[in-house]
């Protein structure tokens, strides 16, 4: 099967990146199979991804990097050349609903998600057989709520010795503390079971309930230290009416969550997601 | 073409109020073309609307709202018998936004909303022309930031004057007075630009672009003193991406706005909205 | 947990119809939790579903049955009257592909549906693991181009011991012969991948793709003898551009065809699809 | 205003087209306000489309045309290089129902779409008054089913005269003559009331109510000499259920057609619709 090479950078605009970037390509034989490109009219700030067939570079993602540097420092880029034969390892966070997880580990298994899933860590036990099923280590760590500190230096760790690339929160349920938040900035993508902005917290189908909405939403997000209000990668939502109880928009809401969390963790494994402040720039 | 009595029921659930009423009807003579029902599990409130082809029943509507009188007494009912030949009267009011008025124009002249549309009053003289080409009395009311008092009190006496059985504003962009709310509760339809309760208030499609989000909405309210808390009819969103400026927001939100505004009016004129506290049962 | 009575009803319209079933209900005790109605106005014909609190009923579902067996002769109903405690049973058929069975496996474990899963069927034995960790029977039976009688007797055999009420192709990609769609006429489910009437057949989505339609669907209906043209239960779309190859319109179409199929089958279970000759009634 | 050049160009996929076209544009100081490329893995063709600020340009038009001729010729592209300030000149053919007109001339009057409409073309005289409120002429051209051809060719006349670039069929009802399909190939844009290829042909939406279906839906393609055969630009669907009636499809089709008329129309005028055989590549 094809590799391909990952060229994601964000620099401010000015004449001549398009030019500069596509030539440097072209001039190593690269065949770009796909572009995005987006200038941000507010911010002045450029946002670029190519993917380019390895095999008509002929040179290593270290050496095509290193001749890249050039450019990179003349126009003050952030970048990333990845390559997709580098496969990321994914460590997914859950509680006690499946749902999420379920949906995940269906994709990974019919090659929706380009990844190594290194492991699952649950505060419960409930999901050990599903996901040893599906021969992935299972780790559980209560998180006593009268002490919390020591289960997340334990996650941490786990986190760290599964070599973990980003973290993903499937309806975990648990607050993470503003370390791992640091730690892993723009790595760590949470599913909010509500339309963002509105009912963030707690029981966000009840307050959605309560004020009577017709519709309910979920929010696929990377998590920051202030809790639901990390930069938006996805949302979507369902229709609900005065038909349907608090139990029935938690019903609608597990296929809306499972479906936006999915799409947002396609995009990020694709190098698709780019962190524009506290917004993104999603390359869908 | 064939007329209609609307019976619009809202009572405490109990036993037997289906039978009774459709008993009553089908003892008329009525044939009920139309049934929707809807029985609350938290509040114990139980709601229905029934239409009825009014030349099956042999009684004028005041003949058969006596006759319904006992029963609606027994079962505690908040009740209305309404004639589809007693066409509503509608006020609406604009301000500059053309969108929503000439949307709602069109269906009405395409016999999609069944009222009268007794005047158009805007704070700004721009769609006289538009309106008054519909054959339809504007009144011109400046509304000066100074002191808005008078200018409140002579909508309120043009809504008067023209016998409305509701206003709706269409993108009026100024706050009522309590008087008018209170006055006219339940019958005050209003269309915010965003997606409540996310942004409420001023300029939601700016506050929109800068928070991220990949949805803006809108929604449809009956107007109460407290500003975009009202009972929410109904909403609508669109999909939006970091392409889009505020101004393709606005764009788009236009989209959504009318159509959401008109769902609420048509719905609201065939009497399919019911009041249950501070939400709708909408039978749609 | 409060079990219900189901009572499904369709007949000729005329007068009275509600008021005699809802006094009849409200006669023997019986709290109606949830109604709905139809009256199709080219056919002439009338359509109800109550669900009923069986506790508020003194009486057996043979008995309720046989007390309103005159009223449905009156009427000339075909109808129903079903009791939430007898579970039905349901045989799922799969060929290669595992979305739709991991969905249902999935909602049937989250309790979204109501039924016992008696068997899986299946030309391959690739899905028999999954199966089995559920504790669900797998029935791998071949389908030879050459031969396939011996195949659907076998499989006709299987389903009739495990006593189904039910069968639901979950991509079974094999048409079914004559025999068992009208044996079990109203009761075979399956999910076709395209927006029926649209690209019937044979590789939809390559179909689809050729035609350069913007949107592609899939669409639940109940099977008949005719491939592809029996009653729809639902449908529903994904949107697609020009970008999309026909593998992404495969992986796009899952999604579509889990969720079209698993809101089919609970409205199946839950009695809310009516045939009405070849389209449905679904009180949703 | 700024005002803007847009490039667009289709031609076989190779090696360098984008460094060479983007070196090209950034060589004459252009910045590229919005850039979009596609390749065809199955065709093998190359699409894209820049837009670029035309007062960073130091040439006319005509001057960056004669430049980059040579880069076309060497790269087999067919290409065109517009300006914005040469505002594009439609003509709308309507019928009876004015949903789609009204819509199209609030949204020109609104700024949304960015042409002169020349004319309007009607074989009915009842959109006149309508029409000349905005100050646009309007041609009655009665087409008699016993000899169509001099309505055709007055109309083939008058689209002439006034110098139109493109022609909107905004629910004709007529079926275009091969001479005038060949003449404006790829510049006439027509709203089909059906989910193609679903119910081509006459009375859709009766179709669809026969066929039972739970979505509706419409196209806007290009017009070819076979019926409802051409490329399609963009669809979308409302859903519908056993409830309505084929006049509410008939109404809630309204609302889609003249939606997805106007985002094909608006991406025509805006250089977003490439053609590709019989599909579209839509840069929207």
């Amino acid at each position: 099967m094809s590799h391909y090479y990952r060229l994601v950078i964000s620099c401010p605009d000015r004449l001549g990146i398009v030019a500069r970037v596509s030539s440097f390509i072209t001039g190593h034989g690269g065949s770009i199979t796909e572009a995005s490109q987006h200038s941000d009219f507010e911010s002045g700030r450029f946002f670029m991804r190519y993917e380019i067939l390895a095999d008509t570079v002929g040179m290593t993602p270290e050496a095509l990097r290193e001749a890249f540097e050039p450019i990179a420092r003349e126009f003050d880029m952030q970048w990333a050349l990845t390559d997709t034969r580098q496969r990321r390892r994914v460590v997914l966070m859950v509680s006690r609903e499946s749902h999420c997880l379920v949906d995940l580990l269906y994709r990974w298994t019919a090659g929706e998600l380009d990844c190594d899933i290194a492991a699952v860590i649950s505060n419960h036990d409930d999901l050990r057989s599903l996901v040893e099923w599906h021969e992935i280590p299972y780790h559980h760590v209560p998180v006593p709520a009268e002490d919390k500190a020591p289960a997340f230096a334990e996650i941490e760790q786990l986190v760290e010795s599964a070599d973990a690339d980003c973290v993903v929160l499937a309806r975990y349920m648990q607050i993470l503390p503003p370390g791992i938040c640091q730690r892993y900035a723009g790595r760590v993508l949470n599913i909010h079971h509500s339309f963002l902005p509105s009912f963030a917290g707690a029981k966000p189908y009840h307050q959605a309930y309560r004020r009577g909405v017709k519709l309910i939403g979920a929010t696929c997000h990377y998590v920051t230290e202030e809790l639901d209000a990390g930069p938006i990668i996805e949302q979507d939502i369902h229709r609900v009416s005065h038909c349907h109880t608090p139990n029935d928009l938690v019903r609608f809401g597990r296929d809306v969550e499972k479906a936006v969390l999915a799409r947002g963790v396609r995009w990020h494994l694709e190098d698709r997601v780019l962190l524009h402040g506290n917004k993104t720039v999603v390359f869908a």
